[in-house]
């Protein structure tokens, strides 16, 4: 239809999750956000076409990698990150307005804010029962509901203002430190040039299981001088103790040691699944070793090449 | 009361869960077994000693390691495993008497449960809708109520008998090789010894983050004859990037070279946490590499003190 | 002086050596071949055009590498290896005609012929006065001049014959399995097409001396999959403990493992000196490994750009 | 005479020799130093108990190892270094007295002298013939004859001292820096206490000459922390490519590091030959890198025994 664009980005909703709050960080994106109910769902639409992006969360300093969206992005159809959000995990305590700290009774949230301010919910609601729900954001909507037996939601703070409900208590998480992070994921298509502070994703199948197999592909990122920021087994679904490896490591797509490491990979797995080279959210620029910048390399085909003769 | 002894075994419950079977496959353990609402409720039961031993889920062939207990164990007060259980993962979908399968058209399961039969309910009952709960037991029980809203549960065999429900279709996972891995874990005692087919659970923390640290650490198994098993990485909950590792290694404290890396891990780990030495449910004898053997490191040892003339 | 060819190719002499007798294996080489006193002189007059090509013998299965090659070869001006012969080391006792080898009372020969030879002399010639001079052949001249003292020559049987000798016993070496390894010597120039069954020479310096450095050397050829058929230290001539690692390396400059690992050292060495590319004298095929032929290179070249995009 | 120790010392002389002033440079060894005409006799003295130790050559910084003393410790009966010595190179040119160096129409020397004082006597004396002889010293003893047709020696000071002759130039090494590297060796016994800079020598067999063996053995001295100072292949004198490997490693038997490695090494080579562990000349201690201490073995042997509960 003419001048109506498309809706363009998907995230994991509903509206007013974390992963809402970090995609309102991306200031480029434009065009209307979609939720989707979860990881699957949204990844899918953005192989069908429906959403241009989506963004989706991958790892959370406390609770580990996150297994749905790991695995669909390596044993679905090709999708590749483009981006990555760091988000601070700050929760807070949202009630309806009028009720007090004193009056909370019936806590609802999401199973894994439950458990990230565990102390904090001992020490200040000591006899609150706390129920464990689908998401922040829905235990945010069941409580802005003055009908709800629930008198208070822990959830992000985008969650409680969105149904207008009254903050108590902010930053009750019991580890201040932790982050989620998140990535926006697309369809293949040409790589953005490198930042200088880039990371690329990878999911690594092992040809054969022998013992030295996890050693041989590591020896193939250190030879080139390529330093892993992650990695984590997940199970191939095949049998117990077969496992891929999911791995974050430094450096883009057009970084020669990256991709000659890459084409090591290449050989001596069973199968490399390539998810992207993105601007790091951290900015972080690596450490780059002796012999390994691009001029290194470059010199070194150079006398190759005069070697001939 | 004297001469009752004490209900000696819990496991990860309620009743009737995979974990409830599991624990029925030990036939050794006498005493009544005490279902437990979470992993940590159970592994803080032993520590409190109000159970000799509890038997949790550790990893699943599809779905991976559970974070729940691999945390626990890694970062609570010392327990260590003595015993594995392997269960094939298979699911039956059962319904309250009189309930044909072409009546189904309210389900209910656990997530987990859900994902892992998501292809044939979509063949097999196209029009059900299907609802998560909290566990696949709470599901049979819920079904079992005549009053209940749902028409099937997808559960264990042993929650579908002990609810008096009908099978309607039984081995109806997507995977029918999927297995899940169970550990009885204990208070630390004494090891028990060797039986030749052994699996070693550690928690290993690196002293620094440096790009080379994880294959030093697997250098120290490697430079022994020691194979792995599994290895997971696990956040350690600080910053982002910052892993220890879940590692099952073959061998047995009391094999020579198991403990030679052993003492290795703990001189180049920050820390090491040993969650224990015992029989691999399989049964399955490592190939011991030339030169490894407990004979080879007593050669070994014999030859250094011969040297010292 | 026109029309006339100048002398192509010079050996390690005098006439007579065994040298002169590996020379006289290739069939190939046409012209005049020259004799020059040391090792030295022989790789200087290539360098100096004065001719084509020179034998010299590099390594012996007995005494070890030739340090006046391998020194020469590293530190001199560029210079390649393009063929390799390897002659077992038959030693011949000539004496003059008419002597008998109950009459041998003094036995002149190169100090190598005499360690190899030593135990043989011992048996059989106990009485014997054994003098070691400048090369087998000068002894066999020598012995050849009826107002020698010298009564009998350990010497190349070619050097024997030259001079007329009679051979009073042969294949006296202590070890019947010695063997010789010489290489033909060029100046630089267009590297011959791969064999198959091809070497690679290499002067590889540290660029540190750092404890792990020949480590990462080595597993710069491992993680390409080249293995090394010799690996020798020399002595930088700087300070001691400051080395250098002169390599055989299976296969040739135009396979891409090998290309890859050449480059990789060009990265992490100081300085490589490439000695060059040439086919086997004993024409074993290596043994390749799953992952690291030519296909397989190209396989991963082709793969990396399609991740363009 | 009763009551008169035996001659103690012998060395690879004649007297005179570099070895002999290097020998000179041990002030506790008491009595009288006997020569030895070639290293082999030198060490059989040790063995036959003709003297109790033999001070030889075994590495030179610019020639390299000293075959003849690598290869019969090697191969021989068992022998153990006990000391090194360390000497600068320093050639002096002596003459007859009355000898000026404007005079000097015939130089004797050894084949090692003349190929370190090339440049110097190429410079200085152009229209010298230069005759290579036996060794050192004999060149001294010869030109002390007033009848000898060589004008001047090129050798060590001692042995210009010893026949009397005159200095016409000192330190006319091209290569200022040389050092020989001298070992004392005796038969095996009791080995002295480490002294915090010491060294350990090894022979290292391979038990198959399969392409990683050597990467194999260095991650033996790798994973325990212990440096290497020397590395030297020298064939097994079976077939060519067949090597064994001679060692220098940081450390003493004592040091837990060191023993834990040679415990490995004697699991994984075919055969270790140990050689002893004595003080560095040079004095330097060994940057010991974390986790490598005698503490950290301790602390980690005694946290092993504790796991056994």
């Amino acid at each position: 239809m003419p001048g109506v664009p498309p809706a363009q980005y998907g995230y994991f909703g509903p509206a007013g999750t974390f992963t809402h709050q970090a995609l309102m960080t991306l200031p480029a994106l434009h065009g209307e956000a979609i939720p989707f109910a979860s990881v699957g769902q949204g990844l899918q639409a953005v192989r069908d076409g429906e959403v241009t992006a989506v963004l989706v969360p991958i790892e959370n300093s406390v609770e580990g990698g996150v297994t749905a969206t790991l695995d669909n992005l390596a044993y679905g159809d090709p999708l590749v990150i483009t981006r990555e959000v760091l988000l601070p995990v700050q929760f807070t305590l949202f009630a309806r307005p009028g009720t007090a700290l004193r009056d909370v009774r019936q806590v609802l949230t999401h199973p894994h804010a439950a458990a990230q301010c565990r102390d904090w919910l001992a020490a200040h609601l000591p006899g609150a029962l706390v129920t464990e729900g689908g998401s922040t954001a829905a235990a945010a909507a069941e409580v802005a509901d003055p009908a709800s037996r629930y008198d208070a939601a822990v959830c992000a703070r985008v969650a409680g203002e969105m149904y207008r409900l009254t903050p108590l208590a902010e930053g009750i998480a019991d580890n201040a430190e932790a982050v989620t992070r998140f990535v926006l994921v697309s369809r293949p298509g040409p790589v953005a040039p490198p930042t200088g502070a880039d990371k690329t994703t990878l999911v690594l199948f092992l040809r054969e299981d022998h013992p030295g197999a996890l050693l041989e592909i590591l020896e193939q990122f250190a030879s080139r001088g390529v330093n892993l920021c992650r990695i984590e087994s997940r199970p191939t679904k095949r049998t117990l103790g077969d496992y891929c490896f999911s791995v974050d490591a430094e450096g883009h797509l057009d970084d020669a040691r990256l991709a000659e490491a890459l084409m090591g990979l290449h050989r001596v797995c069973a199968d490399v699944v390539f998810l992207g080279s993105y601007p790091r959210a951290d900015q972080q620029r690596p450490v780059i070793r002796v012999g390994t910048t691009n001029d290194d390399y470059a010199a070194a085909a150079s006398w190759l090449r005069r070697l001939h003769g």
